[in-house]
């Protein structure tokens, strides 16, 4: 269990202090921490709860959205996106994941435009406080309102253009680009430029009911998360794989059935050879 | 109204026999004939109800789903677009669509693979029948158990792995592509191979709430179909534009009044000025 993390998402019928007393009760060593969990909470007091369990902050989720049809929609996202910054530095996660964002009917090229724009904006604020950014491609059934950035090259271009500066990254989900006949070549292009920042995994249900909350627990679905683990190995990642799934299906379950079988289909999944200390 | 074709899967309420009345009636010419909907007909009465109707049998859906995890699944599949390739041939179809299919679980470059020898081995009887092929690169979200073929760029692959026989080319659908970073270079790129056979149309809704079946109304949705028809157009393609829509929503709504919205959509997206006859 020491590469596994959880996200509050994945969870997100337990409060964060649950969460917080719940994972490492069982052996979880890592929590992604996603902003609605923080709301209501003095950040500073959940480091110091996370640090006192035993917790490695992994990530905050999320920031992006960065495109808007108008300037002043734009410079809301940018403000948010510090917020999100600020927020990761107080409760101790080294990295922001971003969902890009998109908006349903501009141009995905323009969108695409405003996605580099926003990053190089808030990137100096991020490197200050220490934390990485991390651009998530998203699946391209989400182009319309989510991410116009759906492939893991896309992500290599984005930060190329931008001069692959300090603290840019990505984080790779197994949901969003298990399809991609480039897969193999574009996690060990992210590993070579030593972008890749984040690993998430959970799986495909066929049939999926939902566009965006039937995701399935490891093993409940098509994806070949131990191929892709292997590919994201092969870069010398050594982090923390992240449990996300958004399920209306498990979100329905108790939440410790739920981790019970989360823990047990990453043990099937891993088995003993794969799982090493996480070397985030 | 030169270049519009409907999909009788769009009005899949009306049987074929009402199809052809109904269309040429408000002077849509052309019809692509989904397979279902020749289930107890002689195909060679339809070919003739057809003709006598004015009406131009673009294509008909759908041949593929080539891959299966035995020889006897394959053979199968094999037999069955012998079969579609009959039908193609005595209802007038000069086109096979072809979804290719994929299985859960199986690797897709299995599937890949499995698609490219499936393909052919039909090729010559469909030569033989003056049937064209057209693979169709279905989306993303249908890589589990629909298509392992997910962009042009692959489908283009697998033309180009053949040897690019003639009879074998490429089925472009708004709904399946219009997210991809390299739409317009890999419409270009079908085009100069002269592979590009058929255009498919319709729109992508937000929020989409059923993966099969909630297709939107050209105009409800955010896809740039109007950009895209004139990439598809400047390849010198001169066939038609066919509607394909797959909508709960607009099944339950009278028939005759969704081929009255489909025909304002298409006037107010295409105007006078690129509907020229269809040069199929």
């Amino acid at each position: 269990m020491a590469r596994l993390c959880v996200h509050t998402i994945t969870t997100k019928t337990l409060p964060i202090e649950q969460c917080l007393e719940e994972y490492p009760r069982r052996g979880i060593t890592g929590i992604t921490i996603w902003r609605q969990a923080l709301e209501g909470r003095n950040c500073g007091t959940i480091a110091r709860q996370t640090r006192d369990a035993g917790l490695t902050v992994v990530s905050l989720c999320r920031g992006g959205f960065f495109p808007g049809r108008t300037a002043a929609e734009r410079q809301r996202a940018i403000d948010d996106n510090r917020r999100a910054i600020d927020e990761a530095h107080a409760v101790g996660a080294p990295l922001i994941v971003l969902v890009c964002g998109a908006v349903p009917g501009q141009p995905l090229v323009e969108s695409r435009r405003q996605i580099a724009e926003g990053i190089a904006e808030i990137l100096p604020a991020a490197q200050q406080a220490g934390v990485q950014l991390a651009i998530e491609p998203l699946h391209p059934m989400y182009a319309d309102d989510r991410s116009a950035v759906n492939t893991l090259r896309q992500a290599n271009d984005i930060c190329d253009s931008l001069g692959s500066p300090t603290g840019l990254g990505i984080a790779v989900d197994v949901y969003h680009v298990w399809w991609d006949p480039e897969l193999e070549s574009q996690i060990a292009q992210t590993g070579a430029a030593r972008r890749l920042l984040a690993f998430h995994i959970c799986d495909w249900r066929t049939p999926t009911v939902d566009l965006l909350n039937d995701r399935g627990l490891m093993g409940e679905g098509c994806i070949p998360i131990r191929q892709i683990s292997e590919w994201v190995d092969a870069t010398g990642f050594t982090g923390y794989r992240e449990v996300e799934i958004f399920s209306n299906r498990w979100w329905n379950v108790e939440p410790r059935h739920f981790l019970d079988q989360i823990q047990q289909s990453y043990a099937t999944l891993y088995g003993s050879t794969m799982d090493h200390s996480a070397g985030t």
